[in-house]
C-alpha cells in the first residue's frame, strides 16, 4: 500500500482555511491531524478528538525529543503537531490534512519536507476588509493593521508548492480537492512499485 | 494574463489517451495541437484543423529551424507538432493539450521543459490485451508482442510527470481535469504578479 501525504493548508487569517477544511473532510477521506495542547480542556472537547491534552513537562520532553512537527506558544500555552500521530495514519496509507498558521506551516516545511503545502488568498485586501469588518470584532486600527501583516505573509507565497484562492467557498474547495487528486497521481519514487506489479501479473499472462 | 501551460497525454497504444482527450475538449477550455504532415490530406480532412499539410521540403525546413516540439516519420510521411503554434496559444492564456506517442513525449521533454507530461497507464495488461483482442485486428503474436512493448515502455514512466489508470474511463477524465486544475495553481515564477497585485490594491484602499 502506498504511503499517505500530508497537506499543509495555511495563509493569513480569516482567509477561510478553517470552513475549507471543514468542507473538505466532508467530501472526502483525510485523516485531519490533531494537535496537542497544555491549556486545559473547555467543556465539550474530548481528548484525542479535539486536542490531546498534556502536562507542560509532557510537551516540552516531546518537543525535545524532536516529536513536533510544529509548535507555539500562545498565551502562555503550547500547542504543536505530534510527529507520530501524523506519520501512523500517513504509514496506513492515509491522506491527513493540517490546517495551521503561517509560521507553523514554516516549521513543518523544515520538519516534515515532502508535506504539500497550500497557501489561502483572498479575493482581493478589500474583500477580507470586509469580512473581518462583519464579524464587528476589531477595531479600524486592529484591521489596519491586519492588512498590512497580511501583505508581509503574502510574501511568503513563494515558499508554498500550491495556491487556493478562496471567492467563493466551492470553488476552493474544488480547486483544494484537485491539489489533492493530481498529488496522489503524480509520479515519484512509488511508481516502481506501480511498474512492479505490471511486471508480476506479465509473469502470470 | 498569464501563460498557458502544455499538457502532454501519452502512453503505450491501446490505453485510450485519444479517447481521453477527446472526453477532456468536451469538457474544459482547452487547446488541441495540430500536427503538420507530409502526407496527402484524406477526404473531409481540413488543413489547420485536422493537419497543416506541407510539402515534404517546408517540413524539413521546419524541423531544420528548430521548429519542431517533436517529429517522426511513419511509413515514408513526415509528422511534427509546430513549436510556433503551441507558443501562440500558450501566449495567448491558453492551455494546450498534445497527444502523442511516446517516443514524441520524449522529445517534447527535451524541447519544452515546462511541459506536463501524463503517462495513460492501462488496468492491468490483461485488461489491455481484452482491448486489442475486442478489435480484432491483430494477430495472437502481434498481441503478444504488443504486451511484451507495452512493458518496455513502461519503464519510461519515472520520467513523467503525472500517471492515470484508464479503468473507467470517466474517472481517467477526473483525473486528468485535477492534474490540470492543480497545476494552474501551483505556485511558481508567475507569483510575483499575483503578490503585485495585492501590493497595488493595498496602495488604493
Amino acid at each position: 500500500m502506498s504511503k499517505g501525504r500530508l497537506f499543509v493548508i495555511s495563509g493569513p487569517s480569516g482567509t477561510g482555511k478553517g470552513t475549507i477544511c471543514k468542507e473538505l473532510l466532508k467530501k472526502r477521506s483525510l485523516a485531519l491531524s490533531v494537535s496537542m495542547t497544555t491549556r486545559q480542556p473547555r467543556t465539550g472537547e474530548i481528548d484525542g478528538v479535539h486536542y490531546y491534552f498534556v502536562s507542560k513537562e509532557e510537551f516540552l520532553e516531546k518537543l525535545a525529543q524532536g516529536g513536533l512537527l510544529e509548535h507555539a506558544e500562545v498565551y502562555g500555552n503550547y500547542y504543536g503537531t505530534p510527529r507520530a500521530m501524523v506519520e501512523e495514519k500517513l504509514q496506513q496509507g492515509q491522506n491527513v490534512i493540517l490546517e495551521i498558521e503561517m509560521k507553523g506551516a514554516a516549521q513543518v516545511r523544515e520538519s516534515y519536507p515532502e508535506a504539500i503545502t497550500i497557501f489561502v488568498l483572498p479575493p482581493s485586501l478589500e474583500e477580507l476588509r470586509k469580512r473581518i469588518r462583519g464579524r464587528g470584532t476589531e477595531t479600524e486600527e486592529a484591521i489596519r493593521l491586519r492588512m498590512s501583516k497580511t501583505l508581509e505573509e503574502l510574501q511568503e507565497l513563494p515558499h508554498y508548492d500550491y495556491y487556493v484562492i478562496n471567492d467563493i467557498l466551492e470553488d476552493a474547495v474544488r480547486c483544494t480537492e484537485a491539489i489533492i487528486d493530481a498529488e496522489s497521481v503524480k509520479v515519484d519514487s512509488t511508481v516502481t512499485e506501480l511498474i512492479r506489479k505490471y511486471e508480476e501479473e506479465e509473469q502470470t499472462l
